[in-house]
């Protein structure tokens, strides 16, 4: 993939394009999808190294001379570091661009943000479809399995390169929560607060089971070929498109809630050509998820798919300890944990235990379940409330002691 | 299909082989899988005909002499006419047995109980796999398309075959509580009390993208080609037996709960054999969807999958009068509706606001919730709550003018 598709094709699921005003837009002026290096062999949870990682990341606002307000943000499944602001010429901001910006929850007036692509990503950090330099062919299932520790372990070794050692705040919602959750384990002096959105510190059988059902999809997918679909020149066959589609599909149901899917689509049924086949789409709701799963498989990569997924399903923050206290007793003092009430993906009820388990460590959570009818996808939306919970705990940041 | 796989392979989510004892088994004595053929051409609401409809179905019990005590069962998406008792050399009962049979809540002492297979499934009645006669070939996408009401239009007929004017009562769960509401509508006057449960009069878009997910699953696989799958000779070919698997897979997560998912497979990985594949399934809950869909492969035709899932997807009991209500002016009087607590796809709410609209009709309704972990598949248990609503709906319904 070019440097230029990993910019201009970003997942946001929940906001259309063609909505935002030449006036609404503030272009990246700072570091735009820099890559660097890590300094030697980057070590895998799993035992391997490899001989170089590279990280992609974006900052938006300025470092200060004393580097103490530099803020982390994790990305979810299938963002990238194109987390806020503009690129030229692209039809919708970055991910979170409503989080991140001048005057906004994370103001880039008073901080500088970091958001960086997570290893086995296909948005610039090195991952299944880079090129294993000992063969010259892509890794594909050559890659290093992938943990959320090794995400985070990436993370701080991109802090190591911007000579940062203690951050204001690592934040990040979903899959970015958990990597926020294991950032307060992993580097407990690095971080002065911990913002987890929509999360949880590990998967149910339910969870679990939605993903292995999109990395069935891609491996019964005859174009997958045990993940040697690349033909190493750097184009894309057309690989297991209709398996990750189907994948999509299956997340994307996931990522809305019952009423929030009703209220937008009902059961409208919109014109279609005459057909031989019958079970052509019709319904709305199955022309938007059609729409959803064929550009998804544009912009990303099925091994990803595959590793991610794994990620998140095989995590667990308490893992090499006694209980989840345990694993907590080290961490930051301060946490900020935000649910929404439809989200039956992550439900509320997940991270609300995560919130008694860090009391009883000895830590302050502060836990709030916003009403919203948007689902899992509710955390990329804009909402006042969520900018108000964080903007509120950044604040308060600043009167503790570091 | 042989008549014996269709007798041998039932859908039984819920229910281990191997818990049975020889002393649990009665064993069919009466009707077993007989074939009827409609009396002449059988019309589907899309306007085609079919020459002949076969039409699969079993009774348990014996008819009375005024043939008063006839209680007509309804089967779900994958099941079919074999709802009770054993057939011999099977590993389990029908998918009903805990409902049906001596001294059960449809007491076969009793009530002489009809269960016929709809058209458009694969398991005795005519459907897509179903050789059309002016081809000889099997029908594939030229079977008409199906609605519920084709479906209890068939039932209807059935009723005629069997010369019984009206029943005692219908009763379904999901798709067949779809019929016993629609047979409500369409005959009111054939039936004395309709009993439906964990099911709706519509779906919400939600229920339709889960099984849009499903049909393009089976549509994306290359051995779906269109439908023409079939060989014609009987036997079948591989087909689209992948893409079938992942609809059965999606379908399957719908059918349980997250907390009975999660009770049953917590986060359990089961011993692997070394593999080059680090995707290969290891969580337990993923083996057990990965054997529900290879087994669903073997049982039941992609064609029928499409058919059926596109007919509860259309289905809108209220279509074609002004509300819900209208619908409902002529119906039988007792309605008996019981939902389950954990179904997240077939929410109680939904027969709750049915429930409503049959009062508004000066109709009478029960509605009962029953307090389950174990999701839509609840109703296909042994739960003494829903024996004894479904007993004492049965007896109130003996005090009633006819």
């Amino acid at each position: 993939m070019s440097q230029k598709d990993q910019n201009t094709i970003q997942s946001d699921p929940g906001q259309e394009s063609g909505s935002y005003t030449e006036e609404d837009r503030v272009y990246v002026e700072g570091q735009c999808n820099v890559v660097t290096e890590s300094n030697g062999p980057f070590p895998f949870d799993e035992g391997r190294k490899l001989p170089e990682l590279k990280v992609a990341y974006e900052t938006y606002g300025k470092l200060n001379s004393d580097k103490s307000n530099a803020i982390m943000i994790f990305h979810a499944l299938t963002a990238g570091a194109h987390a806020a602001l503009w690129h030229k010429g692209d039809k919708r901001p970055g991910w979170w661009d409503s989080m991140i910006g001048p005057g906004k929850a994370f103001d880039t007036d008073r901080f500088f943000i970091i958001a960086a692509n997570v290893p086995g990503s296909c948005y610039g950090s090195t991952g299944p479809a880079s090129i294993n330099p000992e063969t010259g062919k892509p890794y594909g299932l050559q890659f290093p399995i992938i943990t959320v520790r090794d995400m985070v372990r990436a993370q701080a070794w991109l802090l190591d390169d911007l000579g940062i050692d203690v951050l204001y705040a690592v934040a990040g919602g979903s899959m970015g929560g958990m990597q926020a959750l294991q950032f307060a384990v992993s580097y407990p002096h690095r971080a002065r607060g911990i913002i987890a959105i929509a999360s949880t510190t590990r998967h149910n059988a339910q969870q679990i089971a939605f993903n292995e059902v999109g990395r069935q999809a891609i491996m019964r997918d005859p174009g997958w070929g045990h993940g040697d679909y690349l033909n190493g020149s750097g184009d894309e066959v057309e690989g297991p498109a209709h398996g990750l589609a189907i994948a999509r599909m299956v997340g994307h149901i996931t990522y809305l809630s019952e009423e929030g899917m009703h209220q937008k689509f009902g059961r409208r049924q919109k014109d279609r050509e005459a057909s031989p086949n019958p079970f052509d789409i019709d319904f709305e709701v199955a022309s938007y998820l059609d729409y959803q799963g064929r550009s998804f498989t544009k912009r990303f990569d099925a091994n990803s798919y595959l590793y991610l997924t794994k990620a998140i399903d095989t995590f667990d923050l308490s893992e090499g300890f006694s209980s989840l206290e345990n694993a907590l007793a080290e961490a930051p003092r301060r946490f900020l944990l935000i649910t929404y009430s439809s989200d039956w993906l992550y439900p509320p009820q997940q991270l609300r235990e995560v919130a008694r388990a860090i009391r009883r460590a000895g830590r302050s959570a502060t836990y709030c379940e916003i009403d919203s009818i948007y689902g899992h996808d509710s955390f990329l939306l804009k909402n006042e409330d969520q900018e108000d919970f964080v903007r509120g705990f950044l604040n308060s940041l600043e009167r503790e002691e570091v």
